[in-house]
């Protein structure tokens, strides 16, 4: 049985050439290691040519951006590629191919995906996609609807909560979501401009018992297999393509909160853009992320629907009426984790650089504030924010 | 390593004598085999002067009043056990004490409650024990608080979620209290004279919608490690003294389905008062289940509350406002369990001897039409229900 080691490039390269699933794996010859995000090694596996034809990743066994002081389960590897492997068995089109995985090395290997970009760095460009966001409603309902009671078996699905226990990278969700944000805490990160609407937050009774339910509901509604982490930095886009990657933080929780996710990161950078470009362009970028929230639930809300009149294995989850009455409270808990992504991606420990890039201080503070007023009114009044044209409103009075 | 098989009454006294747990083993003589449950064989085990000194419980690999045909894991047997050592830890007064379990023969050695009777005897004589509903108050508070978000450390909680995955007897539940009763299925069991009224709930959209929402969150919620069938068969009293038994449906759930399941006995009791007891008797009977109705509830919160204000571990639950807020839900919840209890124990397959055991089977057909015009009243309407009081409005009203 193997063991445990950190890959280096050649080790990657060797992986590569005996699991990538190629015709010619001989002409595997370097990798790069391009890994940018917070926990992982990923390597671009080239070939002679220098063309990148395979990517290999393997979990560290600490938090990369932090140190080897924050250990951290290497299971979340093999959490990662059984949801991604769950994941395109429902939605093939929109799930990144995996093609191989080795648990005890925390390694898996995955597509390619080159010949897309980054959602987020697009975004924050101004390049608009538009069919992005109606595939990603299509990915979330299809694995959403899939893997909730609506379909799977009861004894089934029972067994996958099991199978997908996550505790270590949800306590990362429960920390960063839902309790650094509201108090003083060493992992929070933000200017000193925000300094008294951040002590105001903390000081808000109304936010901080809201937030204590999508907490509790974080914790206690396994409603469906989430990815778990579905932000803008996770999708890889292409010409009328998408492709969901890093699932690590896949578990049974509450389908809002992937929704809500989604959600949060069109309206980062809705709050960002006029920090990233010209007044015009922003103007125009902010209208059409306003459309992209609005066909976002739209999509998703008609084609979990859909699913739920053709194809409910539950014959008493199938009444008439019921899955729209379900669909409610996914909205509600949507609209209040929508909020909290927000709030965390403003002033906690993770941000992203639509909110801090702009170079100009005073603008990027504005578009901080604003991310943080809105994020407040939507967890507070998600229970009043009814539907998505309300949503709107909100956004156009607060953001 | 020991094996399966069934246990003659020999080999319950040696179990007995091996792991009872008593000072004198060798007295122990002889077994009565008095399980009249569903699932279980349960001996008495006596000693020479005819004293019963201990119990000795095991689980048949198959439901036992319908027979082989009908297999049940093994399973349940280890998690009776491990869910009545936890809530024999967290509430020693008000939980059968056990003594020994062995998860591969299935079989739990537990304290003798000779002194004690089971609950819903006393309830169908007329006797009443002052401070029964108190101690199960007592009993649901300190067991689903302890075991809840509110206490359990997330990623303790998510392992005990695993451990108590339950998914054949939960398949029972999720059968018999959400689906059998709504449909025409051969589990089902009700006089003639109830046709009219089981033909209606079975074409009663609202009700149908409800008990959809229902049966989801008991599949979806996991909020605390539920008894899981706390009705007043499984209860044993004596004076002053009030122990919980039969915990094979332990699993973490929906707390409002324990206190709903406790409040639905009552009410069949409240349902069924008139076929078993004259007029007055009767009459004061009623009387005082809606005061155990009203006292169950309010103790229960009470003391749910305060475990809340002193004992919660988890900083962002421990706003103050948000146990409030929880419970009302928790009362939603039990609102709608409670009316599900009444519905399948009158025309589901395990009924109630307090609605069948009259004699005269115009006054049984009328007890146990109440029952499901208020078990109706209260799934439909739960939302409405906010507080006990207007429960105990609506029950004056309809049952």
């Amino acid at each position: 049985m193997s063991q445990y080691r950190t890959f280096t490039a050649n080790d990657a390269v060797e992986f590569a050439r005996q699991y990538g699933q190629l015709a010619d794996p001989q002409a595997l010859v370097s990798a790069d290691e391009i890994g940018d995000g917070n926990l992982n090694l990923v390597f671009k596996i080239r070939d002679r040519a220098g063309v990148s034809r395979v990517i290999v990743k393997q979990a560290l066994p600490y938090v990369r951006c932090v140190g080897e002081s924050w250990p951290l389960t290497l299971d979340r590897a093999r959490i990662e590629a059984e949801t991604l492997l769950i994941h395109g068995t429902l939605c093939p089109r929109h799930t990144v191919r995996v093609l191989h995985h080795d648990p005890v090395l925390a390694v898996m290997v995955q597509e390619d995906l080159s010949d897309h970009h980054i959602w987020r760095n697009e975004l924050i460009k101004g390049h608009y996609y538009p069919l992005a966001v109606g595939q990603l409603a299509e990915y979330l309902a299809q694995t959403l609807f899939h893997t909730s009671d609506f379909y799977q078996a009861a004894q089934a699905k029972k067994a996958e909560v099991s199978r997908f226990t996550n505790p270590e990278l949800c306590q990362i969700t429960e920390d960063l979501f839902f309790t650094d944000p509201y108090h003083d805490h060493e992992r929070n990160q933000f200017d000193d401009a925000l300094l008294p609407q951040v002590t105001a937050l903390r000081k808000d009774p109304a936010l901080k018992l809201a937030v204590a339910g999508l907490k509790h509901r974080f914790l206690s509604k396994a409603e469906a297999l989430l990815h778990g982490d579905i932000h803008s930095g996770s999708i890889f886009v292409g010409e009328g393509r998408l492709k969901a990657i890093d699932a690590e933080f896949g578990f049974y929780g509450p389908i809002g909160f992937d929704v809500g996710t989604a959600l949060g990161n069109l309206l980062l950078n809705y709050c960002g853009l006029p920090g990233l470009l010209g007044p015009r362009e922003a103007a125009a970028g902010r209208e059409q992320r306003l459309q992209d929230v609005r066909e976002l639930w739209l999509i998703f809300a008609d084609r979990f629907l859909a699913l739920c009149q053709q194809r409910s294995r539950d014959a008493t989850l199938a009444m008439p009426g019921y899955a729209e009455q379900f669909l409610q409270q996914v909205w509600q808990d949507a609209v209040g984790y929508c909020g909290t992504e927000l709030i965390r991606r403003t002033i906690g420990l993770a941000h992203v650089a639509d909110l801090d890039s702009s170079a100009d201080p005073e603008m990027r503070a504005e578009c901080q504030s604003s991310a943080l007023t809105l994020g407040r009114v939507l967890i507070v009044n998600a229970a009043q924010i009814e539907h998505v044209d309300a949503l709107l409103a909100r956004i156009r009075q607060h953001g």
